[in-house]
Formats: C-alpha cells, sequence, structure tokens
C-alpha cells in the first residue's frame, strides 16, 4: 500500500497511548470529539499513516490506517458481533479467500461481512441475507464505510425460504435456529464447499450437527475459542485479570455430494505441535 | 470456484469417516496407500470436489479441495509450525489482504507463508526469509505444492543483516530472538504498517514487547489463544477430554513514524460481547 | 505431625528427580521394582520422611509422606476418578469439614471417598454407596489403603432406593444420572446442606440443574475447573503445551426447607479480584 | 452438624433468590439492611436452617449456615484475598488435614487463613504471620467473626526474620518476593511438609522456582486455576460470557531433607482421566 496524503474520505484510526481508539471518515471542516479534546480533520488531511495529530488539548493521536480487527470492532451494533477471534479462525477453517463467492445468513451489523468482503476481495462477492430489514441497512452502512460495499449484495429473507446462488464456496449461519439454514446451505454449496456456523449455546450446537449428519454434510467440528490477554510489563508480566469467557460455538462441516456413514464417535485426534 | 472434473496436477483432500485425511497431487498412474487400502488416482480423475471414491478395500474417502487449514497442517514439517488458531487471529489482527506486501521472517517449515499468501493473493506479495537454507528448501516445497509459489520470493538471510524491502504492510516475525528483528522491521514497514511476533515464553514476550517499546511501536498487545473442542453427540455433549494447553503467545505493534510515550500501565478495555 | 522412624505399616511416596513416584506401604522384607531399579523396603524402614533411599541402581528416591492428592491420584482404578483439581473446589464449595456427616453416592474407585473422609476426619463420617459390588470392593481397598477405613461406611445400594442417613450435611453424587438421586439427597440432607454433583455432559448438567430446582434446592451453581500446567526454567517460562481439556463440570446447591421461586436467568455477578 | 434453633452469636448467610448474600451473626435486637428492604434478626432467631425469613418489603430470603468458601468471598477486605478456586487446590495439593500445624505468611485479608484455620480444626494450628499489623487486625477480625480465632496465632513478622515453629506440616507463602520466604520456610518444616506460594506474575514465579531448587526442594510445580461458570437453563445452556482470567499461579513444592539433583527439564507427564 502506497502511504500517500490522507485527503478527505480516507479512513483513518486515531489511536492515543492511553489505548483509546477512534475510527474517523475524514471531511474538509470535520471535528472529531474526544476524551482528551477535539481534533480538526483539517489537522490530519495531507499527513500519513504513521504520523501523529495533537488534540486541542496537546494530546498526540496516533494516524493509522484500520486493520480488519478494527474495522469490525467499530461498527455501528444492532447485535452482537462475530468478535475477530472466532473470525479469524473461520477464515483459516472455511478458506475464504481471494475470488471466492460467499453466503452470509444472519448478517447482524456486517461486522462478519466486513470480514469475509475483505478476504474475497478484489473479485469474489458475498451474499449477505437478513430477514431484518433493519439490521441489513445497519450492516449496509458499516459495509460502506469500510470501502467494501462493491463486493456484497444484501438481500432481505428468511432463511427458510432458500437462497438465490447456486455452487457458491462458503455459507456462514449466524442463526438463532442454524440448523433451519442447513438444507438451503447445501443446495447452495459446491462439491466440497465449506460451512461454518456460530451459536452461543451447546443446545443449538446439538442441533445443528445432528443436521448436518443427517443432511451428508462431512467433516463436521465444533471448536471454541478462548483469548486470554497478556499485560507485559519488564519484571512484571501476568494475564489480564477479565477476560471474555465466552462469544460462540463454532461449527464447521463440508458438502459432500454422495453420503457417507458418519463415524463420529471417537475423538478425533489433536495433533500437538 | 468452478466444481470441475478433477485433472493431473490438481490437489485434493481425501477424507474417510474415521477421520483420516490425505492430501494428494493428482497425477496419471498415482497410487496412494492408507490406513484403509490404496486409492488409484485414475479412480479419482475425472470426478468432482464432494465425490466419493473407494478404496481397495471399499472404504469410502469424499474427495475434498484443501482449505487453508487443510494446507498448513499438512506441510511437511522439520520445525514447529505456527497453528492454524494462531494464523487466523494473526489475519485479523494484521489485516493482512489481497494485494499486500507482507515480509515473514523465520519461515521454518512454511506454513505461515502459506497463510500470508493465501491472504494477498493475487496480486501481493510474501517476502520470506529464513537463515537456515534446509528450512527454506522444505518451505518452498510446501509452498510450491499448495500452488502458492508465485506469490512468495524465498531468501536466506540472517534477520540481523535487515530486509531488503521497504514500505512493506506487515511483518511476522517467528523468531527465537525476535527482538533482533525489530529494527529491521521498523525500517521495512510504512507508517501504520503491523507486525506480528510468535514466541513460546513469556521471557521472549517480555523482552519483545520492551524492544517494541523502544523503537516506538504502539497499539502493542498480547495475547494468546486457546482452542478448545466439543464432542457433540446428541444427548451426550462435552468438551474433548484432551487439548493443546500452549503454542505460543502473539504480540502485535504498529509502527508509528513520530515518537509517542507508551502509557501502558492499565490493562486495556476488554469489550464484551 | 511427628516426622518419626519410619516403621511397617508407614505408606510413604517414593519420588525419584524425573518426576516418577510410588506410593508403598512398608513391610518387612518387602522389595519395590521401579523404572531404575529394586528399592529394598528396609532400607527404608527407619529413616524419616524427606530422606533419601537408593535403588539398587544407585538412583536416589526421596521418602515422603503423601499428600491427599497423592492418595486420590494413586488410588488402584476401575472407573474414572474425581479428579484433585476437581475435589479441592468440592471441598471449598460444599464446606465439608471436620467432624461432617456426608453421604457420597457413586462411589467409584474411591478417590473422592478418600477426600471426603480426610477432610471430616478425626470425628465425621462418610456414608459411601455404590450399586456396583465390585467397585465398591475396590474403592473399600483403596480406602483402607490411605488409612481411612474407620471413617467410612460403605453400602451396595441403587440410589433410586435411597439412603440410610438423615440430617447429612453434605451429598456428593457422581452418578451416569445424577438427578435420580435428587430426591434421596433432599431427604437426607439437613436443612442448609449442600449438595455437589460431577457430570462431563451438558446434558447431565441442564437436567440436573433442572431436577434441583424442582426439587426446591438454592444457590445452584454450576462450574468447571480447567488446570494448566506451567513449565518453569530461568529465562524460558511456559505453559504445558499439552492439557486436560475437561473432566467434568460441578454443580453445587443448597438444601431450603421451604419453597422459593428461582430467578436464575442472570448471570450471577463474578467477583473480580 | 445438629440442625437447631438459631440463637444470639450464630451466623448466617442470607441468600435472596437474585443471587444476593449477606452474613450475618445474629444478635438480638439487630437489623440488616439488604437490596430488598430491612430483615430483623428477631424474625431469624428461633428458625432453623434451610427455612426462610422475609424482609419487610415481603422478598423471600432463605437463611443457611455458610460454607467455607461464603466465610473466605465475605471477608471484609483490605487486601486481594486467595480465592477459593485456588484455596481448592492448595488443600489438595498440600494435604492440610485435621491436627495439622501451618504457618502462613503474607495473611493480607485473612481469607486463606479461614481456610486453613477450618481444614486443620479441631485440634490443628495455623501459625498466621504479617508484616503489617494493620492487615492483622482485619485479618484476625475476620477470623474471630468466622469462629475460628482458637485455632489461629496472629504475630506481626517480616519473613526475613524468620518464623518461630518447627517441623510445621505446611508453609503457605502469600508475599510479593515469596522467594525470600523460602530459608524461612525451608528451617520451618518437616522431613516431606509442603510448601505452597501464590503470585500474579510469571517473573515471581520464576525467581521462585529456581530458590526453592536451589534449597533442595522437590517436586516442584507450578499451575493456575481458571474457573469457568455456566449459565444453564432447558434449552440455552452456554458458559457464562464473562469470567475472571487470572489471580495467581500456585507453586508447590515439598522438604527434602538431603539433596537430589532436579531433574525438571522435562514436561511431567499429565495424566488424562
Amino acid at each position: 500500500m502506497r502511504n500517500e496524503e490522507l485527503k478527505p474520505g480516507d479512513v483513518v484510526l486515531l489511536y492515543s497511548p492511553d489505548r483509546k481508539t477512534y475510527l474517523v471518515s475524514l471531511a474538509e471542516g470535520g471535528k472529531l470529539g474526544t476524551h482528551a479534546g477535539e481534533i480538526r480533520h483539517a489537522d490530519v488531511l495531507g499527513k500519513h499513516y504513521g504520523e501523529i495529530v495533537r488534540s486541542s488539548t496537546g494530546q498526540p493521536f496516533v494516524i493509522l490506517d484500520p486493520t480488519l480487527e478494527d474495522r469490525m470492532m467499530k461498527v455501528r451494533r444492532l447485535t452482537q458481533i462475530i468478535y475477530p477471534k472466532d473470525a479469524g479462525l473461520i477464515l483459516v477453517k472455511t478458506g475464504v479467500q481471494s475470488g471466492m463467492r460467499v453466503i452470509e445468513c444472519g448478517v447482524g451489523s456486517g461486522a462478519a461481512t466486513i470480514c469475509l468482503a475483505t478476504a474475497v476481495a478484489p473479485t469474489g462477492r458475498v451474499y449477505a441475507y437478513d430477514r431484518e430489514e433493519r439490521f441489513l441497512e445497519v450492516a449496509r452502512a458499516n459495509v460502506e464505510r469500510a470501502g467494501l460495499a462493491h463486493l456484497v449484495e444484501f438481500k432481505v429473507r428468511d432463511v427458510a425460504e432458500g437462497f438465490d446462488e447456486e455452487a457458491v464456496d462458503v455459507v456462514l449461519l449466524d442463526l438463532p435456529s442454524p440448523w433451519e439454514g442447513v438444507p438451503a446451505a447445501r443446495r447452495a454449496l459446491r462439491g466440497g464447499g465449506r460451512l461454518a456456523s456460530i451459536s452461543p449455546t451447546f443446545n443449538q450446537v446439538e442441533r445443528m450437527v445432528a443436521t448436518l449428519e443427517a443432511e451428508g454434510f462431512v467433516m463436521i467440528e465444533t471448536v471454541e475459542v478462548l483469548l486470554r490477554h497478556l499485560l507485559v510489563r519488564v519484571g512484571k508480566t501476568r494475564p489480564f485479570e477479565r477476560m471474555i469467557g465466552h462469544t460462540g460455538f463454532l461449527t464447521f462441516a463440508r458438502r459432500a455430494l454422495q453420503p457417507v456413514e458418519p463415524s463420529g464417535d471417537a475423538e478425533p485426534e489433536i495433533e500437538i505441535p
């Protein structure tokens, strides 16, 4: 990426050393109120990523370009979002990559949409379904703000009505009853296509996995990701005292075109590094 | 992705319902020995992803296209690899994406190289450094097998000698003494560029974070990712009895072009979903 | 405890610096085969705890008196045992202490029996029920070997038939269907008496909690304990690469004598240290 | 325990179904202000554990006898306390039991003192050292309130000055520099006696373990305990969203009377249930 002079329309993350961050779309004449005074967009325009701008109180802020995580965490939220720790595993386990066609059902506030659109860019496509028009509107605005609108098609639709696409590479379900989306996902996925689902409760997971088995999916696997922060200071390093104990369980599966008998009773072998 | 007839040169993951998998590059006349008999490549050629092939003993195998995780876990290993759970977080936290230029130092067996190359495709580039020529040879073979060689430049070099590139977007350090790579990383990164590092011990993390602070990096953060598998069976769902307790700690930071005073003493706020 | 000369009948834990341990009841003329040669009991008799004995190959072993954990982990096992990490929480959460009367149902190999008997000594009593006579026989032998037989009464009985005791302080259920033991536990417990239950699956926990609510128990709480080992070496300290990912979920409750409406929908507040 | 009529001086835990609890020592004419109105002690006196009392607003409270955990969590706090999850493991790993003599150094608010005194009752003894008189005063008040004062001897003393006792069974160190207590602990412990230490940082653990090795302790082991709560509701059971991510690392060791060479480089085998 060229590190050119910042101009109106560019999106920046402003970071102050007390670990507060602000995501801003620059505009002529714009102003940002912070916990440590006001920042005039004019003072940022013309600078480069990595440089410092000072607020009205003299507090330094580093001008950064937002990462995928920044964009996901800074969405305007109407709903719970899929967290970066979970989104990262979804990327690696489903193998979403540049050029792929992906369905997301249960778009919520669009955090995962941003993740998927980033991964399929510049030539892939995300089909983003939600049955709640008001969620889609928020998600659309969040995706636009992330500069990814050209990669996403939004559709108001209940999962029971199925998807329009065929032979997609990946389907992500974030639904209260994800098993209701399995038949539609199966029809929409190409052979070998990957399904991911996220749910907070064991009960959802149990019913989801049973449905996936019944619908002939294979390599079904359920995991959870725990993220632990360390407070690193020379001579007194320790884990943080608080952590998030749970977001959701992630279930992954792949579409087989012909039936095979599941034999999932054994604990899969875990490879030890 | 078109789900076309499989032809020589295509790479498939063969999955048997007892959860064993094999990664194979198809060749005319090829044969694969498995735990459940032999599979002739000829029986796979002409089929599609998602279809089934039977081994000499009649065992069904589903023909799948490998995910990013499959490709990472199936590398030939001379060294410990960066695990998918950690690689996923690196993707989201650094925001590696299509078109970016990325340096990896300490390539090892190339699992992370495969991850980064997949993320920057089709137009980005990975500069893969290692001081051990024998590691680079293995990594190169693994990257070629993954069909990603056109995206990666391998260089035998000790980190103390620095990197050739400038203004790269991301640097990933997987070194026994990652702090030795920080000055070179600082010089190679554009403003706002992101650094990631993985280390098994607290001591490495402590020295690394101190070095990053001294070199003017910001948004320094250290985490670990714990992955827990669930054994999901209707009416008797529970976590697995065994898990991987530790791979490494991940440190992330971003390059500021001007100095700011770190003020890292407080525990960052953790957002609760 | 007086550290007197060891005599026949004393139980010792022999520890070699490569972290192997042996639990032995000393006898005149006894011999112990180890991974590092033979140890003659005669060489231990007359020594004190903390001293060293050498095997036939010259390997030093430290003579120790077994802790509660040693005794629990060294039981002869016919079944899964309750692990020390879980037993410790049971002690603190139920408040089992000297002089209490405790029922254990589902004795298995007797590891928890040893824990409970140790906690109620010297004047309390453990009533240990199991419907499998062969388990009780093993448990009895393990309890005797731990020198605690005078504190425990063993009874072959299915939980459906209820318990003989009244007004006991604590009931511990380790049953495949622990909810079947709840009515009997309610009848046997004094007002304010505490119930603990351990089960591997979510499904068991869910049914157990629903039954406890229906039977008027209060302060119902379910937790799991994860134990992580650190490999501590100067300059290279890290968590172990392997850990136990799951043993069981622990449910705790207390007996109310009059009904109150449960209002368990909120997440209890977790106190942060 | 007899479940007799409650009388002045008895200590009760009052529990309301919205999961609030109050620890109260009953007195003629006493009153307790709660979040849901006032409770007159007179309304509790004469009742039994397990019965219900109503507040001035009609809210039911169950009258319970406090468990060890209740007593520990309800201490008046000047300092961080040792948490029940950690205390439970300390009990099992050190094997503190009825009749033992135990030294605690770094008493803080006395939560662990309450735990140890409960475990050694009715005939053992806890020697509780702290160099801060104001902490000892609070701890003494907390121990008295728990009815355990007859089991504990408090001493204002810096650990550098050593302990008065000899041949004790267990030493618990909760100090900012626990290694400073190791020589005194070694001198005070009988052969085979057990040492436990709790510290928040890796750095403390590393120095502590090195000191224990240098002072000839054996079976040195460092662990951490993670406690995870489940929200159990029929059909929607899941882990809590928040959890405590860290309290402290626990180090355990035993006193050998003669030197053996440590050989701690291997990861100890972890037994899988």
